[in-house]
């Protein structure tokens, strides 16, 4: 019988082409795929919750995959994190699933956070892990424009091209701007966003914070529902795909 | 006239052969030197707070030179910045000091921490910037065997070969052990250090952390006073100079 595995796993980002298996150059996903072959023999598909994009970075992406071999949670982590040692990519946790559990279409909420250095001075150990704004960021203000987003809207402002969704329309359960020290960081959760949402959304608020747009022009912006109001999407260093919640009863 | 400049720096050690300027490879002094000249045509000599090794990491590292072109803080700053920039290492402040200001010999303390990743999974995003112990610690009976160290002490367990100190006996003024998550961190201050001394510190505490020593095997190391007793010398990567601490009349 078969086997539904459900993985949490890390990895930066800034090695790999995005999630998504690509023809060029190597994805996750591909990486684990590989890794799963190499331990059992099966050639296996693998569903994430969330793909992310070349350079995101992620501290817990789950995915699941179905095995005929039968094993145990803890042999499948060890093997997998062995066929991976030369990448940047861990298997943090594996449990056995339910065969109705998927990664993707049970997921309730996902969350992300946004994490910006601001400084006058570039960090070289925050290189690739951050996006520098040297300018100073009013995170009281750039708190008061995310508070617009939150609520069921239309998203159409912080949506890119090629995004698969049906619907701009998007639920934000929570978005904070914080800051300690000179790190600024955005945190938000919804049960699912639009392409790029999150690096558009940091992009315009980065407008405010430094001053360039008001917490008005941001809110006219949002109101516009069209891109070309936005304001620049955030690089993708600075992402990290967080968490995905699911309901308590399909994880066995 | 000449001006003494003080800066403060920060670099990811992974790539650079240490602080001290080599024949071979690139070290930090070097980089930094090359910045000065490109910026000022002069010829200078940096003098650092302390030495760091290849792949040790500073979050606050203080160094000093002297300039006959007149200037301002911020301006050597953001052009020693410019012409770092491909390097993992820039300048956090600059600031004029009094002509008897000397980074190494005016430094009343310094502090280094350590990062410990300590979970059975490797961490992607920690490679290069912590070390690895799979095994659990216990931080209490770490504490409790670090707390023997506090003080004046002969520390030739934790001296390595090569170390230039006249004396064995160095003056601990701090050492904690904290967990936070996966993450334990070792954080000393003491006027100087012996060469690897935090390093062999750390190692021999995680010989106590991991259980394979009690707190009195500890206790009998550091009194047998020779580094034959002692236990490995943790990596470099999870070493961060953090601060020196000057007494407030020292920089103008």
């Amino acid at each position: 019988v078969t086997t539904r595995w459900k993985l949490t796993i890390e990895y930066d980002g800034s090695g790999f082409s995005g999630w998504q298996r690509q023809l060029k150059d190597v994805s996750v996903q591909e990486a684990i795929e590989t890794a799963i072959a190499e331990f059992s023999g099966e050639a296996v598909r693998l569903h994430a919750s969330g793909r992310t994009d070349a350079g995101v970075h992620a501290l817990a992406q789950v995915a699941h995959f179905d095995l005929d071999r039968p094993t145990t949670g803890p042999v499948v982590r060890d093997a997998l994190n062995y066929y991976l040692r030369f990448l940047p990519v861990a298997i943090l946790d594996v449990a056995e699933a339910s065969p109705d559990f998927h990664a993707r279409f049970s997921a309730l909420s996902r969350s992300y956070r946004y994490r910006i250095l601001n400084r006058k001075a570039p960090a070289p150990l925050e290189v690739g892990r951050a996006w520098h704004v040297p300018k100073m960021l009013d995170v009281g203000a750039m708190q008061t424009a995310a508070d617009l987003l939150v609520g069921t809207h239309d998203f159409s402002t912080f949506r890119a091209a090629g995004c698969q969704s049906n619907s701009p329309l998007k639920t934000l359960s929570r978005i904070d701007v914080r800051r300690v020290g000179d790190l600024v960081t955005v945190e938000t959760d919804a049960r699912s966003f639009l392409y790029h949402q999150v690096r558009n959304m940091v992009g315009s608020l980065s407008l405010v914070g430094t001053g360039r747009w008001t917490v008005d022009d941001f809110a006219k912006a949002f109101a516009a529902r069209t891109r070309a109001a936005g304001g620049p999407t955030a690089p993708p260093e600075g992402l990290y795909f967080l968490t995905t919640r699911y309901s308590e009863n399909v994880t066995s």
